[in-house]
């Protein structure tokens, strides 16, 4: 049993967190959800929805990370208390998971440098702006290197967490959930129908 | 402009709700969101979701009507004030979308009597139980029925609502909405790969 602590913020976009969530939920016997916020409390996202979420400190940091992105990221990113804390949480989690520009986040930390990662294709150019260190891959539906799990845009994360689940927890699992959630699961982390390339 | 009313529920299915909402969400300036559940407050998913709610007395009710699925719709069938409340409010409706197992709860409100619908293939039986004069369908992604649109389980929930949005709205726009959030969109109503029969 596992924490997978999801990172919440004003302006996230809703699928990027909460279609992982779909899937990481169906496996409750592995894994804990929280939805969390640097300071808890209710957070909006783009799409209106306000969820209640715990604070930064007080979940125990050694749980998996996800972080979702969306429009709030755009302020984010000059955030330097929030980077600092999504850097130590980052550092601490045995795994981090990024959705769409959520590696754009994830690069200000600078944990992404040197390392390979993809984020959404309609905002490629501002998200890679972010860490010019990175090998940003232009085709990839997710990318993994090391304990950096990165994916394309917001539907590629429930890609990507199946891909994740099925590397953790075996590939039987992941097509399990895939089955549970009749979900069409794109199983090639390099078939990218939105690459720029 | 016009409301879409997504109703919430404990137990209700983190995606049925979320995966709609995120596609609508793209159109604000076509849908506004709003997140409702009978008494307002605090709902919980099956994915440790917390959502704040407003009451079912306190929208327009002339609003879109989006009925989600979940473990929840197993006691909900039997509550007879809430299946009350979801006639009303599905009655004033233009559209009532349902996802997954939600199709159980309008099944009992008598509103898809002598009507085509589909529901989720997992828990096919137990649902189609809900609404024995349904024309239920065993193989179909989503069915549309007059203002009626069910779909299948969980996922199929968001190819339907880009056919909805494709009906409603034209099917360029429905590209758009699935291209901006780089979704693999399943455009054919009948190609079902989770499908009974």
């Amino acid at each position: 049993m596992i924490d997978l602590n999801i990172v919440l913020f004003d302006g996230f976009e809703t699928l990027d967190a909460l279609g992982p969530a779909e899937i990481f939920g169906k496996l409750q016997d592995e894994y804990t959800l929280n939805y969390i916020s640097i300071n808890g409390g209710s957070i909006i996202s783009s799409q209106q929805l306000s969820v209640n979420t715990v604070a930064f400190a007080e979940i125990d940091d050694t749980g998996i990370l996800l972080i979702p992105g969306g429009i709030g990221t755009r302020k984010l990113v000059n955030d330097s208390e929030f980077i600092s804390e999504l850097k130590r949480l980052a550092n601490k989690a045995p795994y981090v998971l990024t959705v769409c520009t959520g590696s754009a986040l994830l690069a200000r930390t600078d944990l992404l440098s040197g390392k390979r990662a993809t984020t959404n294709k309609v905002a490629f150019e501002w998200a890679s702006s972010n860490g010019l260190d990175v090998k940003w891959a232009k085709k990839a539906r997710w990318v993994v290197d090391g304990k950096y799990y990165t994916s394309s845009g917001v539907s590629a994360g429930m890609d990507m967490a199946l891909g994740f689940i099925s590397d953790i927890n075996g590939n039987e699992t992941a097509v399990a959930v895939a089955r549970g959630i009749e979900y069409i699961w794109n199983t090639d982390a390099r078939n990218d129908p939105f690459a720029l390339e």
